[in-house]
């Protein structure tokens, strides 16, 4: 489907010619994102507004011409949130890409969508602040990503995930109106919390334009621990443990036996024998504190079981214990040229039935597979190990996957921490939340977008047609 | 207006005859709230389901026969929220007020939101933990209150409002279908947030019956220090500088020369001369932790040039210092006999500006006024102090009001940081809200609420009758 010459016109108005991009070459390039799998979908075109009320423009054309439009930061998803699947147009974030206020009084950011998120952080710790929401993509995925998918990362146990540091936002809705929502104050209750609302909602209520955020002082100081233990049920207790002491450290990370194999393979970590699983510890605050708490986590880690225990003397030192976990993707790639990571949450206390099962899983289904995660909040992430050419494998892997999320929200957990339901999530999405749950959302995306533009055909399943309002 | 035979059959029906409650001295228990000169309006009949399943009959039913219905906990609302204005039925959640499990591994605790405040802060810290929500009608108010109006106090600056501590839902809809939002982990992706869009919305989407909260492990020690200023600007600069110091106290409450003056007229605190504003700080972690930060604290307020700086060595002394800010009620009560509490919200920097604005109002209005609240947060509690029989008075003390929110949106803030909108601010929201954002959120009321049943009228304003949903 090419696009129709008058509304190519317009758009070239709005955005100017060289902000409209038509080339196939270029739309191949938009077509994608970083979901394992997920097949490319070209736009019919790629735009490049530069800001808000080219934005609203751009909205207001694609509600009178019907026209699907995916708003799209770095493309770094992994539920494939950012792919045009229903063609029409990928309105690109990468030139609001300003960070247009840092307040130090206030402790708040207001920036752009396109800023990526490191760049974010740099420039929020020159300030002696922190911002400390941290996915593995934080050098490459922007502010706006992280606000459509509601992002955490390993710091989410202590500091929680994005939408806790969103004070305000403007949006450019459905119509191609801009509306504001929230206040530049740590508090307000002034009519539906429509911010968390669309924090999270993968670009199908609104195109953020602007977000005031949150930020912290920065810690003074941190410390880094390594703890080995001969049972995943023993390393979980250890974090039960732990967070009853009353330390809630900054990262509670783990590797399970699988992922701590295949790390062993590439680089030898020179574990002592009989380790199932590992965790990698962050705390921090004060340097005072940072050291109690330090000597308190090693001491309960000891309690618990764990047959050794590792404190980060230095930087350096530290840097190696978290080798273990930064070695992990390489160590993985060996064994298999592709994975599919599927990121489940569970209650921390059911976390090794969790694991244990998903194991079976793979085995019953005969895959490969490896976890570790965020043991702090119960996020695991279930890397099944595959070759995309053997379609017997790649069969065998789905049902694991299913298999993987039934287990999830039978323990009492989610089939997605923080990536999103984008489109790999969603035939099992109805596994989690119940019929009167879902169709509540629907009538929220109905009541929102009622002629179904932004982003369409993403979260929901899509099989029951009857319940997708008419376009 | 009476009920109806065959209805009130059926809801002696549902519920049992005992909890239906219809004669008019007992309807007149639930006909007010706390909100000062809200005129009251009994129900038709209150409503003591003692389960979910009672819940969702006697809302179907209200769906079915079109008769509004109205959620209530222990009626401290500030804003008019709870009573039935459109008459209807009151549906009292006194009965359903089980701590249905306090979850010390996954640090979770699940309640039913008949459950006093403060009974379940007892409750969980004979666990010790913590679960830090503290409006001050904690004695008295309800959990299912707290999460319908996203209740916040003093420690909100550190510890954030009641939003942040509800992991999941279970809630009525409002054809009387039961549904569950959100997970029982600290993380989840999993479709819209619909959990926070119930959590502040009053009760206009839906009647939550349950509700996972998330816990933390109580702080072992806490300090308190009270410091002095000879100005405002003074003491919002002290905060500032706390903060960027990396200390976020658990309270920062302040008293503005006019509060301090009713105070000391009741109970003299023996202050320096000169002193315009006080501040009352909470530390509280670790105990050497506490006292690392109580020193900070100390250092950073002398070099703000605070005049005095207290810090407590004992409980009793730190009862003392929080003495002036408990004295206040008494206080205020003695100059006039009722006051209306307007709780406004504007960023910590522009706080003196908002205070001295205030002031000017109230002077210009010929009404005594006095300030105290949140500093921490830069939430404003602005008491202008009436005789509801002096009606020359009282309009004069409704212009002050609408002047007070016109500044607080001027200066960038919000006209309620934790009260809510109810009816009291209705007239309100729209200097804050723009027309597009408001309209949203009436579409999300549409949608959830087709027939208008759940707290009809309530948060938006009324007088657009063209923009209200057909009933």
């Amino acid at each position: 489907m090419t696009l129709e010459r008058g509304v190519r016109g317009e758009l070239q108005r709005i955005l100017g010619a060289a902000n409209v991009l038509l080339d196939p070459a270029q739309l191949l390039t938009y077509s994608y994102d970083a979901t394992p799998g997920a097949p490319r979908c070209p736009p019919e075109a790629v735009l490049l507004p530069e800001d808000t009320a080219q934005v609203a423009a751009v909205v207001g054309l694609a509600a009178r011409t019907r026209t699907p439009l995916v708003a799209r930061g770095a493309g770094t998803g992994m539920t494939g949130g950012a792919r045009a699947i229903r063609g029409g147009w990928v309105l690109s974030t990468q030139r609001l890409n300003r960070i247009l206020r840092i307040d130090l009084d206030n402790l708040q950011a207001v920036v752009q969508p396109g800023v990526v998120l490191k760049h974010f952080q740099e420039a929020v710790e020159d300030q002696g602040l922190f911002y400390p929401v941290d996915p593995q993509s934080l050098e490459a995925c922007t502010l706006g990503g992280n606000l459509a998918e509601n992002a955490g990362g390993p710091r989410a146990v202590k500091y929680g995930v994005t939408r806790q540091y969103v004070l305000a936002l403007e949006a450019v809705l459905a119509d191609g109106e801009i509306a504001r929502f929230g206040a530049r104050t740590l508090k307000s209750v002034a009519g539906y919390d429509m911010l968390s609302l669309l924090v999270g909602s993968e670009g199908t209520l609104g195109v953020i334009t602007e977000a005031t955020l949150r930020l912290l002082p920065a810690p003074a100081a941190r410390g880094t621990l390594l703890a080995c233990f001969e049972t995943l049920e023993g390393a979980a207790a250890a974090v039960g443990a732990t967070l009853r002491a009353g330390i809630v450290p900054a990262a509670i990370e783990f590797l399970d036996h699988a992922s701590l194999g295949a790390v062993e393979a590439v680089e030898p970590l020179g574990l002592p024998p009989g380790v199932a699983a590992v965790l990698v510890l962050e705390v921090d605050g004060s340097a005072p504190e940072v050291e109690r708490q330090a000597g308190a986590v090693r001491a309960v880690m000891a309690a618990a079981g764990a047959s050794r225990v590792e404190l980060a003397a230095s930087e350096a030192e530290a840097e190696r214990l978290w080798r273990a976990r930064r070695a992990l993707g390489p160590s993985l790639a060996r064994i298999a040229p592709h994975k599919l990571n599927e990121d489940i949450v569970v209650p921390i206390v059911r976390l090794p039935e969790a694991v244990a099962g998903v194991h079976r899983i793979a085995t019953e289904a005969r895959v490969a597979c490896a976890c570790f995660g965020h043991l702090g909040d119960g996020n695991i992430h279930v890397n099944i190990l595959v070759h995309p050419e053997d379609a017997g494998e790649m069969a065998r892997a789905g049902q694991a996957v299913r298999a993987t999320f039934e287990l999830a929200v039978a323990l009492g957990g989610s089939i997605s921490g923080e990536h999103g339901i984008g489109t790999a999530k969603q035939p099992f999405l109805g596994l989690e939340l119940g019929p009167r749950a879902m169709a509540a959302m629907r009538a929220v995306k109905a009541a929102l977008d009622p002629l179904d533009i932004l982003n369409p055909g993403k979260i929901f399943p899509v099989q029951d047609q009857a319940e997708v309002p008419p376009r």
